[in-house]
């Protein structure tokens, strides 16, 4: 999936009003506001839909699962047509997940692993298939990235990835440079994309340009085409199946696209779930970029360099001196450790407990980034043992292009 | 590959003067002159070479041969670098041959024939292998053709590719909806060339407009790939062989701007002999076209369609009456027939006679229909015999993944 590059369809996404200098698109993540995005307006321009506390009900009565934190906590906030996803589990008809990553470096940080981590959710209390794309031919086009390299961060992402808990019966992981020359249907679909999807089209949507190299304005067509389940014969056979795509919110423009020419060649719609971003150690205004290893918490980070990373970067809400602090409280909108442990604390009281001890200033910032660290050296200790354990023969497990544990006719 | 569409790189193209509206592009061909396109003039504007008679008699001291008449006869007409295969063939280098079609129909005409013909005997006397791309999904993005049809077209028009006569030992045939998706190699080098060349250069190359469907903005660099040896490392492992490209002129913008990226990617740049245009049955201003079929003789003509067409269409260089046709002759530079003749009748002397015959008025016009006639319904005929033996498992043959009876390191 594409991650950082291009500005993009503004039209659509600059947000008017104090926040008119939010950035949204498939490249680009930045907010004037300490608060980060205004998500709400964002879901009014894009023209999504809120995942509200109805929809999160049908979704716990549907799966008789009680709602992941990151659902309850409105980090996957936004969504398209999850409603007619819900109608046909209720109705017993099949559907399958679809996720991806544009393998821009070979570590990955704590922000990659949100949509990762919620669609192994998703598949646990749904059980259905899911599909993931690594697009390196993405990250050639667009990087100083060869081929040959590209490749190689494919493999690395995937550790990452697999380590996340997927079970190979149910997963089918691919990198596009090594997979699309495996697969005559995936491209027949992307020929089929590349038809109904003009120039002018790509210009609106992300901004492209007459520099821009031919690879890059066809690219849309490859990240579309997982989302049609005929591109995978192996797995769904003829079935045409709908699709469930978790994402972050600049993915969007992808999949607006992808939607608007579903139904030229005779599939359905995919539906999407998206995700807030998960910020940057310096705050709310960016996301983490894999570019600045100061932002962001890598999966390979040590001990020592998280305990460090988190203690002279996380920006903080609280104020300037204890005095003033356990006068006034800290400020948990803007705290970047409290809204870390948003994403990762699952104890939805322990998370309370600390937000009411920092707001009241009871609680100091030293000592909410000591739960945070002892939280993320718990949480990225446990996933580099799991990444540790994934050996070339369990990925192959995992991309070999095989049937997977589901029928379809 | 391409074959009839869009306009492009005029300021290449058009030539000024009396022949000022002379189109030639991957889609157009047409002149206001009756004797056709100004080839001389051809070559000054696209910077090719001649095949003058020096490049002639190194061909046949080298490979101790006659010259084909395509050759002899100027048909094909200009090169660019050939003598670097020359002279590698001379050092015993190996080197490889690629040739093409876009299957817009399933019946192919006499004009299609021509760079098999002629590949095929290049092929003879070089003793190297052949790759034939067939573009179908050019056709898809192109034409109002489904990828299932554009599939079947490449199989019908791979028949007729096979009756010229090609040894499978030596010849790998391929459609890029089936075949892209069986070779990463292949995709990864589409990838590295759309990555060298920009939405400006395709415009200015081929024409193409921001109402271009993005399919034909990447396509340049399906066609281009076949160009470079390790597309196809089942049959050249890792070796980086020069590559010659027998077609019609009209394909050469895509030629020169594989030529332009090639050194980018550290490969060979392809070598070229460009063919003239068969001209239509109503004369040399344009090429025969598949959409009106009583320009062109097709394959699958029956002798009496044959007759009819040469009878009713062939534009004779006759005069209006029998009288002043004795007393004045035909004209050979306007007369369709003969043309035809040039191409497809073997033997010198009884050209030359036919020539000297109907120039001065001693062979009516309805004669040297009559000459024509014969010689095509043989050809056909033989064709057409041919080409009912080639079966699906003759097919696959040709189209199996798979080494060719050379070797490479």
């Amino acid at each position: 999936m594409a991650e950082e590059k291009v500005a993009v369809d503004l039209s659509c996404v600059q947000i008017s009003g104090t926040e008119e200098e939010d950035v949204v698109d498939p490249w680009n993540v930045t907010s004037k506001s300490q608060t980060g995005i205004d998500y709400e307006k964002l879901i009014k321009r894009f023209g999504s839909s809120k995942i509200d506390e109805a929809v999160i009900e049908r979704f716990e009565k549907l799966t008789g699962q009680r709602a992941h934190p990151f659902l309850r906590r409105g980090i996957f906030f936004s969504h398209r047509d999850l409603n007619t996803i819900l109608t046909a589990h209720e109705q017993k008809k099949p559907f399958y997940l679809y996720t991806g990553r544009g393998p821009s470096s070979a570590a990955m940080h704590l922000g990659h692993l949100i949509p990762f981590i919620f669609t192994k959710w998703l598949q646990d209390v749904f059980d259905v298939p899911l599909v993931i794309q690594l697009t390196d031919d993405e990250k050639t086009l667009w990087k100083d990235i060869k081929v040959e390299e590209a490749l190689k961060l494919s493999q690395e992402n995937m550790k990452d990835i697999i380590a996340v808990g997927f079970d190979p019966e149910k997963t089918f992981i691919f990198s596009d440079l090594d997979f699309i020359g495996k697969c005559p249907a995936f491209y027949q679909n992307m020929v089929r994309i590349q038809k109904c999807v003009t120039f002018n089209q790509v210009k609106g949507i992300f901004g492209f340009g007459d520099s821009d190299v031919i690879g890059k304005i066809s690219f849309p067509s490859i990240q579309a085409s997982p989302s049609f389940s005929t591109s995978f014969p192996f797995i769904f056979g003829n079935a045409k199946l709908p699709c469930l795509i978790p994402c972050a919110i600049d993915q969007d423009p992808y999949f607006r696209m992808t939607r608007d020419v579903a139904p030229r060649i005779g599939m359905p719609k995919p539906a999407l779930m998206h995700s807030t971003f998960f910020p940057a150690l310096q705050g709310a205004q960016t996301k983490m970029s894999a570019s600045d290893e100061n932002t962001a918490i890598y999966l390979d980070d040590s001990p020592k360099k998280i305990k460090t990373k988190i203690n002279k970067y996380a920006f903080s809400g609280g104020c300037a001196t204890v005095e003033e602090h356990r006068e006034k409280g800290g400020n948990c909108d803007v705290d970047i450790s409290y809204q870390y442990l948003t994403f990762f604390l699952e104890d939805d009281e322990k998370l309370a407990q600390i937000k009411q001890e920092y707001s009241s200033g009871a609680m100091l910032t030293g000592e909410l980034k000591k739960e945070l660290i002892t939280l993320l050296t718990a949480l990225v200790g446990e996933h580099q043992k799991r990444r540790s354990q994934v050996t070339p023969e369990v990925i192959s497990q995992f991309t070999q292009i095989r049937k997977l544990k589901y029928n379809y006719s």
